[in-house]
């Protein structure tokens, strides 16, 4: 098993690297979706549990844009994951009775390959070297762990957010590996308001001195353009609902009287606290690369609509989730996934839940979630 | 009156100064609501058509955030105003009618004294030491040309975005000026969410390196803070609805191929035309304290709440507009407006309009707009 890479950039990660990280190296040279080559690239992953004899209990989970593999603890990694109330025995992804799978998208830096790792002749961050990212390889990587691990049939594939696209675009190009699909918060297609959003937040990291046109020694360096980027994203990721319950137009307690501009405002504390925790944890370059990603991903380019490239895959049974103040990725967006699945001959299950945690409520609102994936689970 | 002023920092204005504004001196020194005192203040405006010889036909508009008092062409300005097919003979603000006031808002740089102007001991930009604006201190300096004027008792107060919370505070501090109110896309009081949009966007223009703690020489040395921060705006002054119906996922004909993250969506370019019009052409400092002001701003600091605000009125007739699609002022919070106005004895007509450009549909949903405000001040 390679060692963890030694450049990504990352001061301070979301959980010390490799715990129960494993990785599997790719196919050397690999040519990626856009035409780009990649050379001794490699796919992190965690397991949980224990695949059958059959070999036909696998879920895998892939993920949103910045989480790692590591979505749970275990006993190799007792910290707690990005989807810890999911993932365990006797929770919705029964580690009792099905193996799970999760895998870090390619163009991470959270163990896969990406533009923080090195590059093979040199030992030097790949950065802008590194060959353009598509939904379409983070597909064919979590393909290559499933494939490595034997298995020829997941028993569900299961994406959040960006991780929707990654389903999609595997059960597009795997279809034998994919009979069942559980996508939530994701589109088929980003819409002009998402695409504003992202091309935003990349310019707002570009523009950071720091960044210095990709050639940055460290993250960190590039911690004022990441965290106003991330609380673009916090702001678009919850609801205006949510935060007029949470905090409404609560002052703080205490005011940097000296900065004529200082946060007043609780909401305003919220988001410098989530810039903080996020700005030298994630590879600029990373990000770039897979917010770039979710705006080209469109499955209508696969047949000329989302329906023909439906037809495409060989999905049996689907669930679909989406939230009602999800501004990231409304709900009509999912229902679009929903009846073009139906159309091209899959039992569909549509939910369309009220959580008012907007975009991350799939991982927050665990009493509304878990319930219905369990049901479908134990459907299939 | 007095010339226009050296030092604006603006290097392409919106419209050339003066041709039809007007300025009034305001008391000096004068003392603002939050304590700081301004010297050698100006109001800037701009008047159409005839005031009566009983002064009883005077329509004040006071503006959103970025407005000029140049609402319409006239014969001194024949340029198109930012409200121009509302104002004129025969128009919703019908000049042969009556008589037209717009106000620029203090604090602004288009006219009005601001951080921009210059500081009456040295002549150089007020900048950090212009003393905090609040949206009180608009109403007063609104109130203050209307009484230059000689009216007593305005028709109707009419106030969009920003200049809705404007025409509330100028109901409360000069109720016997404002009988009748009319406001639209506005707030008693920013949403949690429109002050984290806010909160963010001044902190983008704070990280540009040229606004240099607010020295900057020139407002287009802010250009990349502002521009961006401009962009954050536009995409929360539309609605995903409009952008979907007008844009898509529509590519651009040509894209720079050096750039690996380039523009490459219309919306993006959309936004980048957006960015470039604004940077350099209103003053970064102005911008910080007139979106400060907004989120300072609360209603209910007047008596507990926003209908105990009402009751200290003397608002007899009221027209309150919302937007379905309004993200930043939703809906709901021109309800509250209505709703409390209405509790406080006010004859008030709820307006939800079905519009698809947001926040900014009173800018361009002209044909829903004009005839709900028509048939409103037809009744006065």
């Amino acid at each position: 098993m390679p060692a963890p890479h030694p450049f990504t950039g990352v001061t301070r990660p979301a959980h010390p690297m490799p715990g129960a990280t494993r990785t599997i190296a790719l196919p050397s040279p690999l040519r990626l979706h856009r035409g780009g080559e990649l050379r001794a690239g490699a796919i992190a992953y965690e397991t949980w549990g224990e695949l059958s004899a059959a070999r036909d209990n696998a879920i895998l989970i892939v993920t949103g844009m910045s989480p790692s593999a590591h979505a749970a603890s275990g006993p190799e990694d007792p910290s707690p994951g990005w989807w810890e109330p999911m993932i365990g025995s006797e929770r919705t992804f029964d580690t009792d009775r099905h193996f799970i799978v999760c895998v870090n998208s390619l163009g991470s830096c959270r163990g896969s390959s990406g533009p923080a790792s090195p590059h093979p002749d040199d030992g030097l961050p790949w950065r802008l070297r590194f060959p353009a990212v598509s939904i379409e390889d983070i597909a064919d990587g979590a393909a290559a762990v499933v494939g490595a691990l034997g298995i020829e049939r997941l028993r569900a594939v299961v994406g959040p957010s960006m991780g929707g696209m990654t389903a999609q675009a595997m059960a597009l190009r795997h279809p034998q590996l994919c009979p069942n699909l559980i996508v939530m918060s994701c589109a088929a297609r980003s819409s002009a308001f998402a695409i504003a959003l992202r091309s935003l937040q990349r310019q707002i990291v570009r523009a950071d001195p720091g960044y210095a046109n990709g050639q940055y020694a460290h993250a960190i360096d590039v911690a004022t353009g990441m965290g106003l980027a991330r609380k673009l994203g916090v702001a678009t990721y919850r609801s205006p609902q949510e935060w007029r319950e949470r905090f409404g137009r609560g002052r703080l307690a205490e005011r940097n009287d000296a900065d004529p501009f200082a946060s007043e405002f609780q909401i305003e504390s919220y988001l410098d606290s989530h810039a903080r925790r996020w700005a030298g944890s994630f590879d600029p370059l990373c990000y770039l690369y897979l917010s770039r990603a979710m705006d080209w991903f469109d499955l209508s380019d696969y047949g000329g609509s989302v329906e023909a490239a439906c037809r495409q895959m060989a999905v049996e049974r689907a669930l679909v989730i989406g939230v009602a103040t999800d501004i990231l990725f409304p709900a009509e967006q999912q229902e679009e996934i929903a009846e073009s699945l139906r159309a091209a001959g899959a039992d569909v299950d549509y939910q369309a839940l009220p959580s008012i945690q907007g975009h991350d409520a799939f991982l927050v609102d665990i009493p509304r979630f878990a319930p219905v994936i369990s049901r479908f689970l134990e459907r299939l």
